[in-house]
């Protein structure tokens, strides 16, 4: 048996998330469908992670198991990529790895980027690809709260209900906010993120923006454990799996 | 009667360019037919230029006379914005201008930006907004190239037969180009270019990168100014009109 890693960019649109699950077509689906078609045996590829329904990746790990034997790199590429042609999903690279790895439990860093569009006006361009926000956001205030969520914390306000982590406990290593022009780009890396944690932190970031809430309210929210005291998670169409590192 | 300005976005992949034509949609149809459900009258616009099918605006600039008064600028704006809804175009902003003013006459400096992601993966998440090039590009020749074409020039070879230009002659005063990991940004200022002139320039840039032109074959291309010796045109999806300046 080889093990084999492949990266993989995808516009979450269209799709019901990255796991295969009865309603709606999965990344994770159309992905084994098209291996499928190359190996001739059903194959189960594991990803580092489930993204939500609608959360885009511009670099998703997954690795899967197999006796067939990948020799030409860019043939394979080439026709992977061929019977995914009518999905917004590319296997970007495939990389043989030792039997020990596992995109998911071996993965040491993920990086996640939310984007917000700050303007008045509707988004062509970026409809559906960032949040649009038309309240002027206060990003400075927005850094203040970024810097608040690094470290190792109970994350159980940014916790979605259905989450099956053991411990709220996590440790966010960087948590930071850039804006050029209209473009609010918030970047978080941790070992792992609880389920929908970064929406949840990002929709509390916009309250602090608005000024909903004060650096104080802030506080309160991320100490007191609760997920009734959390703002509502912002939406997937602004979420992007950025990178993971091993 | 009062002369305004509007700014706007828009994704060309479902236009048929700018103007309005016969066959197929334009986004300055759709303007007129919104601007309509808010004056009640026809209203022609008039854009700083047209754009080819496909082509897309971070800003395109267009001006309109009228009797009618904008009083409340944001109201104007969430109207006009409510009836384009449908469509991926947005009005930035409007503006009051005096009476001689005229979006393509009085325009100073156009701006257009061009990107190519150049890698072998197919393009997920910016599939029809950039040109995919495969093969390796050696950016470092075409930054020279792009510096070449600086300057008053005779660039017959960069027009479309259909130009409707008198003269074949511009001044091209910025044309540089920068690669971010695998996405290469090509901009170009000018007070105006001929019809196809930025998608004739990327496609001569791209044969130069591919290394089938070298700089002297580039030069002499520009220097025959005879269509016949360009390189075909890039395709519109990468193409975007950034910036109009008066």
């Amino acid at each position: 048996m080889f093990t084999y890693q492949i990266l993989i960019e995808y516009e979450g649109k269209k799709f019901a998330g990255w796991q295969i699950q009865k309603n709606g077509i999965s990344v994770q689906k159309v992905i084994q469908i098209a291996l499928k078609k190359i190996i001739k045996k059903k194959i189960v590829i594991s990803g580092s992670g489930r993204t939500d329904s609608g959360v885009n990746a511009f670099e998703q790990s997954a690795h899967f198991k197999t006796n067939y034997v990948i020799n030409n790199k860019t043939k394979f590429l080439e026709s992977i990529n061929h019977f995914l042609r009518n999905h917004k999903v590319s296997i970007l690279n495939v990389k043989k790895k030792n039997k020990g790895f596992h995109a998911r439990y071996s993965a040491k860093k993920r990086t996640y980027k939310y984007f917000i569009i700050n303007r008045v006006a509707p988004l062509a361009l970026d409809k559906n690809r960032a949040w649009h926000l038309k309240k002027k956001l206060d990003v400075k205030i927005m850094k203040k709260g970024a810097k608040i969520l690094e470290g190792t914390r109970d994350f159980s306000t940014f916790r979605a209900s259905s989450c099956g982590a053991k411990s709220p406990i996590k440790t966010i290593n960087f948590s930071n906010i850039k804006k050029v022009k209209d473009k609010i780009e918030i970047t978080f890396i941790s070992r792992s993120f609880l389920q929908q944690q970064v929406r949840s932190m990002v929709g509390c970031l916009k309250y602090l923006g608005e000024k909903k809430w004060s650096i104080k309210k802030f506080k309160e929210a991320l100490m007191s454990k609760k997920r009734s005291k959390c703002a509502p998670p912002a939406p997937p169409c602004g979420l992007y799996l950025s990178k993971i590192e091993y």
